[in-house]
Order: C-alpha cells, then structure tokens, then sequence
C-alpha cells in the first residue's frame, strides 16, 4: 500500500492528524505550522527556455497533498507556463522522500462548510481540466508512492515513468477509504487502462506494485529509482521532435470527448461531492483512514 | 468447443432432442420428464447469514440450460437476496458434471408463438439486468463448459475463476450456430476483453479453452477443478473487505451506461429478437445444431 | 521507419518527387509517365466463382499510393463485389516489392484547388465506408510497409497479417509529417488497439516494426514473407465456416457506430481537410517529408 513507504518516513502521521482543531484526533503543532507556511512555495518550478521545458518540483511536506492552496499554486503555474509559447514540456516530479504525491487532502473535506467543500472541488477539476487538456508535452516523473489524487495527477500526463521501487505503489484507492472516484477520474483510468482493468480497480481500490502497474499499463516505463528525472528529460526530447500543432491536435481529439463530459458537469460534479460530504461519509472515511494507518504500524 | 465435454457426458444429447413433440427430431421422453419435473428446484440457494454470502447451485440437468422455468427461478432468488440487506456476496456454480451452464434454452425458441419468444427473451434480460446490475458481489465459479448464454452469465458477474481443465471452454458461440448474440452481450463482452477481441470473438463464434480464455481477459483466473469454490470463497472474502456503500456506487458508474442502453430499449430488443425467430432462423439454427453435434460424435 | 525498405528499393524517390510541375522539387519523368498510365489497372482483381474468395493485388508502382484514381478503382472494383451474392471473401496485398501502400498521394493535396481536394477526400472517406463496413470477409496480406492510409486500409480489414520482416513497419504517422489522422483514423485505430495505444501511437506518430505491431494488436499474426498470402487464404476459408448472415450482422453491429459517425459528418469532415490544406500545412508537410527522407538516404 502506498502509506507504508509514507509510514517509514515517519512523515504523514503527522500531516493526516492535523486536523485536531475540528475532531477528536490528536495532532502535532509542529506540522500544522508547516502546512500553513504559505510564504514558501508548494511547488518549485524551473523553466528552461533553451528547451522549453519546465519542470514542476513538488515540494509541501510531508507527502504533498493535494490542498486547496497546493492546487491553486498548481493551476496558476500551469497557466503562466501554458500562456509562455515557449513552453512545450512539462515534466512533474516531487522534491518529497518516498511520495510523488499522496492525493487530495482530506481535511480540506473534513469539517468544512459545504462551500468550502465546493471551492476546493471547483479547483481539482480546474487542475484535472488544465493538465488533462493542457498543449504542452506532460511527463509524470513518479518517484514515490501516488495513491488516489496522486494517481490521478499521474494520469492527466501523456507519459507516466516510474521508479523502480516495490516499496512504492500507485492506484485510485478510493473505496478502500470509503468514498467514491468521480466519474471523469473513473474516464480518465478507463482511457489509460481500459474497461475491465479500471472496473476491478475501482471496485476494490487496489494499489499496484509499479510491476503490477506497468503491466497493465497504469504507468508507461519504470527505471531505477535515481533515472527517473533523467529518463523523463530524454523521453521529452524525443516527444519534442514532433511537429507541435499536429501533436496538440491530436492530443485534443483524443482527450476532449472526456474534457467536454465534466465541462457540461462542473456544477452537478460539486454538489454531487458535497452532498456526499454532508453524509459524514468524509468523517467515517478519515475514521477508517486512521484504523488502516494503525493496523500499518503495528 | 463447449459441447465435446458435455457429449462426453452422454447427457446433452437428451436434452437436445427433447422438442420432438414440435419436430422431427427423436426425444427421450426420459429427459423430457426430467425437464419438465418442476416440483424440484432447478437451483439450489445456499446462504449463510454469518458470512453474508450466497451459494447458487444450477442442477438443472442435465446442462443448466437457461429455460423460461430456470431463468424465472434465477430472478426470484435473485431477488430475494438482493432484498435481504445481510446478503453482500453471491457465488454462482453448477452442480451438473463438466457443464457451468450450456446456454439459453433452443427450445424455448422452437416452434414457439411470437408471445411465447416475447415472453422468453424478457426474462433473459430480465436475469442480465438483475445480475450486471447487482449490489452484491458476484462472483462466477465456472466449473464446466460455458457457452453462448453460459458464457453471458459468468459476464454478468464481478469475478469469474474457472477450472483449468483443457476439455472445457467458454465463448460467445452465437454465430457458430447461424444466429446473434444481441448488442447488450456485445457490450458487455466488449467492457471485459475488448472492442477487438470482441469483434473476432463474436464474427467467428469463438470458443475459448480456459488458458486462451485466461489471456484475453474473458476470466480471471484459473485454478485446479477440485479449487474452483474454495477459490471463489476466498475471493469473496476479500471483496467483502471493502467498504460496501463506495464499492456499489463505483459499480454502477461502470455498469450503468451499458444497463440503460438495454432499458431504455427493451421493447425493441424483444421485437428483433422475435422477428428475427419467425424468419426460421431458429429452426435453422436448431439443424446446425444437430449437424454440429453429428459431425463431433462422429 | 516505414520509407527505409522503400527507400532501398530506389523507386520511392521519385514517385514523392513527382510533383515537379506545381514546385520547385526535381522531378523524374518516367515515373511521371508511369503514373499517369491509367490504361492498365492499378489494381489486378483475382475473383474465383469456386471459393467466393477475390483478391486485389495493389499494383500502382512504385509505392501503391492512394491516389483519386487508385482509389475510385477501388471503389468500382468493391462495389462489383459486393454485388456479386458469390463472393465473399476479398483478400488485399501488394504486387509492389516492399510496400504495401505508401498511404495517401500527398500530391492529390499539394497546390490543388480546394474542389479536387475535397474531391480526393470524398473518395478517402468511400474507400473507408466500403471496406470497413464490406458484407465480405476481408484479410489484408501486408507483404511490406503500410504507414499512414496504408495502415488505415489494413484497420479496415477483419484480419491482418503481415509479413514478419523487420524492415517493414506499420502505423499511422500523420503527425510526424506535420499533418493530423482525422477522427475516423484514430477511432478505427481505438477500435483496433485500444485508447491508450492510440493516443501514444497517434501523438508520436508511431510506425512499428512487425514484431511491435502484433504485442500492441494492430496485425494478428506474423508469418514468414513467402507464406503471407497462402496463411491468408487458409484463414479466408476458416473465416468462410461461419454462417454468412450471422457473421455479417454482428460486424455491423460492432462497427456501424463508427460508421454511422463518419455518414453523418462527412461534408463537415471533407471541410475540415480542405482548410487544413489551404492553411499550407500540406506544403510544410511535403516540406518535412523531403527533409526526413533526405536525412534516411545520409
């Protein structure tokens, strides 16, 4: 599973307990503080315009989750580097031990009023329409573990290379937890790995092994873990040579049929999630959350 | 092909030449008593309220075929399970020697008024919808040959292991037999192996041995014949693991879109599959038949 | 890359150069000539009223391009088959050393009027209407290179088998020419290898040797060069086994969806190729093509 590798970097206990000023749940002072820092960018980027490629370090301790700020950080990003005609790649990788990124960050659901429930909604589909859609070449460097929201960043590129670590697993492990994979993460895996591999996913929110994963083609290629960002840099080029418009346009024609189908179904997509909010499920999803940590560590 | 086991068995003759009150053909009125003896149940429904896991047993001798009688049964004890919130899991095996189930009964179709059809077809879609459509977890313990609506059957289901035993197979046979399987057993087929394994499968009536079966994604696992229900058994067990309410919704969202394209259409459907009978198809199909069965004896 | 073995069979060269009259490019004449010789028939029909089996031997030299005149004979050559209750089969290779089909004339679109380019379209778009949804089994026996419409006329097939020489290579390219694989392209290509295939093979415009092209499904079988034709005969007579009108309607019904999306975008879609070339795309398009083919011979 994907918190065990988490789980030995003594990191996300922490992060997931943070949210003790609403609950029950005993929290560390040490890294709310951390999770506040706003002044120090979530995400580093550095853009090379000699290639025109940019590259997106993830970089929120612990396990970069998938904030309201985080997100919002990202989308603004994206779109300085979609605007920039220079930028024609964009590789997504994590400055984090151990995790590419650990998914949405739940206590952006657990306690919060329906709007802001909402607004944090509004913007995973705004980062998942942005990268999904966007014109530049992605390439998902996976260096660590990626379940759920993490996976799903993954499967907005149009390559996925990940390290070659059996510690590490990626996957939409969402009814593990209790809750449900919107329909357009459920399209987005169905377009990556077909029907029948997504509808067994799904049911049982597996994690898969990055052997696993490879072979059903969850991800595109693994390597050692220290060539992922090197493999990623050279898969790019290769990418790159292709003539820019055709390449887009095609890329479009692939991927708007599923684009269009939450476009038409933003507002009915956040009430949806919302409403399932109100139903506590988030509650009794952080609830089981914890009990799958502590059955880990024992 | 599925028939050489069950031929095997010196059972399937009987039952196929039972329709000699409508033709030319030579019966055993033996079977045909047997057939006909409703007093007995044509499955047998085990379930044990501590696991919360039904048993279907088809003993429908003497090769299950899915008859109007059998087909009612099967959506009555669906029904009931589906009622009793206690009941999450459903294993379906057969209980007849070397034959799952061998498919929708041609007798049903021979000879037949237009109504009789009508009222035949709708409880074939009746069982489908039941079953695709299922909150339980279904999982297809295929202990035998499956053909035609065998092989729809285990379709249905979530999980599908069967035995792996050379003798047996499992497929679409429809156009073997001059007719076609209707659009509802394409999709399905297709969101399990594939548009273009489904498109060979279907245009050549293809019978699958179980490893060939295994590869294309048409069952998920194989194991010795003596393991095939303990297999099941423990599968179950850990489906049962998962959270039950995000499990459903995640499967409805895979399976609904194929569910309400046969809703939405099942007037029609039946008025095809009925005008499609009157063009002597059937009679037709019931000579291949024969012949087919001929040419493997000799 | 598809133009290698062409290439080192001389006779591609001037065949692309062969637009000298609207460019600055050198152009040979003889095979000006030679193409403009629509006295013999750039494609032989073989029809045997014994088997119901015709062929079609691709004989336009020296690279079998689609061009308006190759392909309205083919037309007229299907449409006569089709008509004929007796034959049922069609089996389509090359006559043509190395080459299957080059794939569209780039000089039907290279300074033409907007009307012959539409034009050309319309009969692109019959030749894929008549094939892909032909009542007959058909088989292409690709005994050389197919990129681009080349690979589209193998898609249209029912089986494909090609000859398993590692200097041959298959797939639709458009992208790396700078030009787009219109939307019935890709969805014959999803159809065939699935979405995730297709969206890496049509963004990289992908041409893959034969061994690649049967692991992701874009051929069915590799045999040995001298038996492409003899493996495709015995499998037109296994094909032919299945009841005709069982087999014809379950291939509507798997492919008249895609064709259904074509029948009913046609103008909008002959449209969309007209201002893409009016845009110089195809001028920058044959532009590259000269560069690549000048970088292969170096």
């Amino acid at each position: 599973m994907a918190w065990r590798a988490a789980l030995r970097s003594k990191a996300v206990i922490p992060a997931l307990l943070s949210c003790s000023s609403h609950g029950r749940l005993c929290a560390s002072p040490t890294f709310i503080t951390q999770r506040n820092n706003s002044t120090s960018p979530k995400i580093k980027v550095d853009y090379d315009q000699t290639t025109g490629v940019a590259v997106m370090h993830m970089q929120s301790p612990p396990v970069n989750s998938l904030s309201l700020d985080f997100l919002t950080e990202l989308c603004i990003s994206l779109e300085k580097l979609e605007m920039d005609k220079g930028c024609r790649g964009l590789i997504i990788t994590s400055n984090q031990p151990k995790v590419f990124s650990a998914g949405l960050d739940i206590l952006e659901m657990y306690g919060k009023s329906p709007e802001h429930c909402g607004e944090f909604w509004k913007v995973v589909q705004e980062m998942w329409l942005k990268l999904y859609g966007s014109n530049m070449v992605t390439i998902a460097a996976i260096n660590g573990s990626s379940p759920a929201g993490g996976c799903l960043l993954s499967l907005t590129c149009d390559y996925r290379i990940m390290a070659d670590n059996p510690l590490y697993s990626i996957g939409l492990n969402e009814t593990q937890l209790g809750i449900v994979a919107p329909f357009w993460f459920k399209e987005t895996m169905v377009n990556t790995v077909g029907h029948r591999n997504t509808e067994v996913a799904l049911q049982l929110g597996l994690l898969y092994k990055p052997a696993e994963a490879l072979k059903i083609g969850l991800v595109d290629q693994l390597v050692p873990e220290d060539q992922v960002f090197s493999v990623a840099t050279q898969t790019m080029t290769k990418w790159l040579t292709i003539p820019e418009h055709a390449r887009q346009i095609t890329k479009s024609m692939m991927r708007n049929p599923t684009i269009d189908k939450l476009r038409t179904n933003r507002e009915a997509d956040i009430q949806n999630f919302v409403s399932f909010i109100t139903k506590e499920s988030i509650q009794k999803s952080l609830r089981m959350y914890m009990e799958m940590l502590k059955q880990r560590k024992a």
